[in-house]
């Protein structure tokens, strides 16, 4: 008789996770944080800044909401985004011998804590569910709406992770009072990408209302608040749902992410990344320019943007050479093809793979021309006014 | 303007791998390996035993085949299934600076190695591909054929890993000549597994052919030693692939591994994974018998295929209290239902979920009696024989 002597397997796996903007998701009253069921028992994952500031209401919410419950506290920040985090977490999940089918791990903290505990959970037995509550703008707009975890490996950024969605994502703009200014701004740049890449409205939006928003935290209440957020996530849900698993290379959300990596980490700890990623979007809006897909107007009207949500146009790290190997990384990142996104006037943009070094010098030069221009044409505007301390918080 | 603010993500994504048995993957000819490609980069892993005794024939590969590679040598045994060793190759991939796309790293060995391996894999940029070429037979017909990947953490078993495919697994039969006989008699168990909840000729040849295969490794290229490592490893993969990510708790491959655990633990090192599975299988046959499910000759016949192939069938920690226990646990990971695939005949089973402390009891009671008669049966037959060696390697 004859048998088969090779297989191919092949299946399919569905995911479905929902994301959501949430009023006041640690009052006691409100039971989102534990699915609707009172009597829970639940892990809390949260940073020692977080837990500061907020650690009396989750566990005032806890002892009212839930049986039983465990606040597991990390140290915050970037260079606590380690493998030493993510066993912390694995231990803590194992002591606490939660039931995986009932009892997600509750993450709440930035993009560092969520990508970590995410991270812990996806490798706990393959699979243990949590949910994610981001407490900044970076949070609330981009680390907490995607399916990547992760922690930074040796050198390496987000050198292992994987891709595995929270349960359940739940945005709650309140947590936004509290953060430093520079984190409004660094969360403002990832939706100032979302809006030059594909949508004029709420590049609009951040015209009108950026300088605002930056100086009030989002905490007004007003109908443009939300809408600037719930605009920049959806436009990024867009991109992601079709490409979760990133096996597309021509992504329009690495605009601002191809010569980023490298100014970030040359830069570090100077630049956050979303400030990182804005000399990126200023530097390709220069060679947009340069190119004539944006025209002048909408150059310097970029430039304005930027400058008024308190975002740096450049940093010294960005030299001509540095910028031609983030170039030559990216591009071997990106399958040998350089795939690089370039604004088409404001809201749309194209990807070429001819870029040159003399388009970026070009760019370098109208970087420099365009930045001095939107820095006078403020200056005086905001001089002696609420805004004048944010200016001068800038990093560069 | 209103704007959604809650959005559902959905996706889907596509598994596809391939699992092949080929003949002689080391031979320089043979470009399997490379996936037909000469001059390839690699980065290979293997253990220190196999190395031992392929390590040439991997470098004589590797210089004729690839234009570079790097051999990386890891501790064997399952001591050394931990995150230390999962970290070593992720600082190998790292300085070997594969790219991602085309370089997929080469796993050489057994469960424990292509284990951990695919479990560095899996989280490497959260995703780097890699060729499994399993060397022991449980690799063969089970670490080597699914997506489990993994590492021990802390007292547990694989308590951390991923789903995660192999792009490629060559099972290659040829080294099972070097193999320890216990680990045959080890594979073996998963192969009788198969057997008797799926295939009854499987069964057969078991019966007919085991105790040879058994003294000869697998290595007189009979078409009865590829017939049942195929039938084995058909039988698994019908299983597996609608059920890739175990969703379903329902799961036939399960049978043996509702007690085993437990087992395996509290006799550790004494008893290797498969002998504490076959010592599950011979109490559930028990039950089956006690239930009507077997009939007294069937179940002679199932010890006495146990026994010609070196296993053990029961274990001085496998007490009435320690199997309650196990029943437990595993009911609490099964989400509460018992769940337990129970032998109906050969080649048949059922799930039941009304096991009581009764059934064990009588199992315990029967295994004595079953084991006793086929030990006595079977003694006479190969006093003197060439099989007599083995019966003594035998841990019980
Ligand atoms: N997974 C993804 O898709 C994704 C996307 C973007 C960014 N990220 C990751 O996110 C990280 C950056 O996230 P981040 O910008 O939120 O940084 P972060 O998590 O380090 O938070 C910044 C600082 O703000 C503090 N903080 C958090 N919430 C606060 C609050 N409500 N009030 C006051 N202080 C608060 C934190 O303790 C920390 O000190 C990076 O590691 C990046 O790789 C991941
Ligand atoms: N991923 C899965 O789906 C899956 C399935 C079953 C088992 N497993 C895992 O596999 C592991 C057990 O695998 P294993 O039984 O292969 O153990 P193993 O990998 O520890 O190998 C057993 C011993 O044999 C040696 N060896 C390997 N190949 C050899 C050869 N050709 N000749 C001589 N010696 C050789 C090894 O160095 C080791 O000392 C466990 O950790 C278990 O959790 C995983
Ligand atoms: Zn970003
Ligand atoms: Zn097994």
């Amino acid at each position: 008789m004859t048998i088969a002597e090779n297989w191919t397997v092949k299946s399919q796996q569905d995911v479905a996770y929902s994301v959501e903007i949430v009023k006041d998701v640690l009052d006691v009253s409100n039971l989102a944080l534990v699915d609707g069921e009172s009597g829970a028992r639940r892990l809390i994952v949260t940073d020692n800044r977080v837990n500061d500031l907020y650690g009396d209401r989750i566990r005032a919410y806890a002892q009212t909401n839930m049986a039983e419950h465990r606040l597991l506290v990390l140290p915050d920040g970037e260079l606590n985004k380690n493998w030493q985090a993510v066993e912390t977490v694995l231990e803590a999940i194992d002591n606490f011998k939660l039931d995986r089918r009932r009892e997600p791990v509750i993450a709440i903290g930035g993009g560092v804590l969520t990508d970590v505990v995410g991270f812990a959970c996806s490798i706990y037995r393959r699979n243990t569910p949590f949910v994610r509550v981001p407490t900044t703008l970076m949070g609330i707009v981009d680390a907490g709406v995607g399916i990547k975890t992760g922690a930074n490996f040796k050198t390496g950024k987000n050198k292992i992770g994987t891709y595995f969605p929270a349960v359940g994502n739940l945005l709650d703009m309140s947590f936004l009072g509290t953060l430093d200014k520079r984190h409004i701004s660094n969360g403002l740049a990832e939706i100032l990408k979302i809006a030059l890449i594909k949508d004029e409205r709420l590049f609009s939006l951040l015209e009108e209302h950026g300088e605002t928003v930056l100086a009030s935290h989002f905490q007004e209440g007003t109908d443009y608040e939300i809408e600037i957020i719930a605009r920049s996530i959806a436009g990024m849900l867009e991109e992601l749902e079709p490409n979760l698993w990133e096996h597309k290379l021509e992504r329009l959300v690495d605009y601002g992410h191809t010569f980023s990596p490298n100014i970030e980490m040359k830069a570090l700890p100077e630049l956050l990344h979303g400030e990182a990623v804005n000399v990126d979007m200023a530097l390709t809006t220069a060679i947009g320019l340069h190119r004539g897909l944006v025209n002048r107007d909408q150059a310097e009207t970029i430039f304005g943007v930027m400058h008024q949500m308190g975002l740096p146009v450049s940093h010294p790290v960005a030299d001509q050479r540095l910028l031609l190997q983030a170039l030559a990384d990216t591009t071997r990142h990106r399958d040998g093809k350089q795939r690089l996104p370039l604004p088409v006037g404001i809201g749309n943009a194209v990807f070429v793979n001819d870029l040159t070094e003399a388009d970026i010098s070009a760019g370098l030069k109208l970087v420099a021309v365009l930045g001095a221009k939107a820095a006078s044409a403020i200056a005086p505007q905001v001089a002696g006014s609420e805004a004048a301390p944010v200016a001068s918080e800038e990093p560069v």
